[in-house]
């Protein structure tokens, strides 16, 4: 069974983490989001990718849920000896040396895809992982700070601001001209199942749908399109997802996020089982939608979701 | 007084520290050796830069005598986990982040005398640290390895290696189109003395004296030139000196060094007490020359050992 996932950080990757239990001997194809990308210390830092192939190769700190385990900061220490920051964004230093490859790689003429498939050579985190583009996309966050209006990269707004500030609008700098990287529009065509994680709808699975072709490819591929939503009981199961919502005018509900999505991209959609109450308004929207408890609280918990997600494509199939 | 010193790494960071406790009230140029400096990982590394400016600022490594104190070696561990090498040379993980900054600056296009600057804007060096050009040279060293004749750059004949077979060539690669950087000239242009301290006479001083006008500038300068002799005995203090000399056909000893570098350029020239029976020599060929004791044990004996390359420059002077 070839499995296509569209998948964001922390929660593509502990997603991708039960699917894998689920399935083991699914072919899976991971297309990331690299819109959260940032250049910081002149190196290129992929945080979703990155928390990805920590996540499925067993490098990944698990309590934050990013970064590397039995991690040191020293480099970042020094680079604030020297006045260089910024010091919002926590690189370790196993984490630096990825980095550091990427860069130096990339720097060498080699396009991120053969960068990230070079460092999952490491890594083996058991699925093929590809970023959405090769090209250069930067999700900007439009906010109002200290009564200036501006724009600040999504790290900047997530990870310095911690969304304490209303985000107006979100924008994928660069998307609109950027093509999927080598092998995306492939997997999708060749998919069996594509699934969108319970990952952010709008700077994860958004960013990746807003890469031209892609959103066109899954609309129009011939394999079911399963969700899982990241809103219960009418909030984010974690993060922050409902500020960057309120952005793009959707409700902070499992049936409005189904909805933003269309009935025009996803076949299925699951909802948690405290949001049983709105299968009604999502399967009226014309997609297909069971409740099911959907806390990725362990592995079993997650590949439990996983399995639900596999089960509805097949009964959209059929 | 203002002292211009020609300085490549451990030598000359050693030096300078003895000439600064010496000299407490002058102002020092340092003109560093660059011919060293070594791309690695995709970072610009600078080690005799660093060297000078981590001795002089505190930081250094007092044993080995080049990085940094207290340092770990997590980001290497990860670069050789991801295969990426090479594993023989040292990087710290607080000698990483010198060598993020300085590539991050140098990446927005600030020259390498700017980066230095900015980084000994920390260290606070108390002299001021030129490198000997913003262009970009590189030591390159022609050697038969496995019965293939093959250049390699200093770093490996010296680090890898351990100048462990003959070095058949030395070429400081890019010299002869290097322009000196902006200070370079003008500082020894204005000094009251110039020293040589006892660095490497083909690979340290050597290369700077490769850059086209830096010879020139110090045999017209004014100002007494002294040198320190890095051969005590017929052979090396420290390093693998011989090794290097015996390439560009000269002896190791210390009347053979201060025939290198000729009494065109040089007007003073210290040996140790054991080479005292070399001062005839030395002063046969125009070169005036005194044996005092010129083991740099501790910054006092490095001290004194600077008090009399000053002596001798007056000597020399008047």
């Amino acid at each position: 069974m070839r499995i296509v996932v569209l998948a964001g950080g922390i929660g593509g990757a502990r997603f991708l983490r039960g699917l894998k239990a689920a399935a083991p001997d699914a072919d899976i194809t991971v297309i990331g989001n690299t819109g959260d990308d940032i250049h910081l210390f002149g190196l290129k830092v992929c945080p979703d990718l990155d928390t990805v192939m920590y996540t499925l190769g067993g490098g990944i700190n698990e309590e934050q849920g990013w970064g590397r385990t039995d991690e040191t900061f020293r480099v970042k220490e020094e680079l604030a000896a020297y006045g260089v920051g910024p010091e919002w964004f926590g690189l370790g230093d196993r984490d630096f040396a990825t980095h550091i490859v990427r860069t130096q790689m990339m720097g060498a003429g080699y396009p991120l895809s053969a960068v990230t498939e070079a460092l999952c050579d490491r890594w083996q985190p058991g699925v093929r992982l590809l970023p959405m583009t090769d090209d250069r996309v930067e999700t900007h966050v439009a906010i109002e700070e200290d009564g200036e209006k501006k724009a600040v990269h999504f790290q900047e707004y997530w990870v310095r601001l911690r969304a304490s500030v209303p985000a107006q609008a979100v924008v994928p700098v660069g998307a609109e001209q950027a093509k999927p990287a080598p092998g995306v529009l492939e997997a999708i065509g060749a998919a069996d199942v594509i699934l969108f994680p319970p990952s952010n709808p709008v700077v994860s699975v958004g960013t990746i749908l807003a890469i031209p072709g892609i959103r066109e490819a899954i609309a129009e591929a011939g394999a079911p399109v399963v969700g899982l939503s990241p809103i219960v009981g009418d909030a984010p199961v974690r993060g922050m997802a409902d500020k960057v919502l309120a952005a793009v005018g959707v409700e902070s509900t499992a049936a409005a996020v189904a909805a933003h999505y269309g009935a025009g991209l996803l076949d299925g959609w699951l909802v948690d089982t405290v949001d049983a109450d709105k299968t009604a308004e999502v399967e009226a929207a014309g997609i297909r939608c069971r409740a099911v408890p959907l806390m990725m609280t362990d592995i079993e918990a997650t590949a439990a979701m996983a399995r639900e997600a596999l089960t509805l494509a097949e009964e959209v199939r059929a």
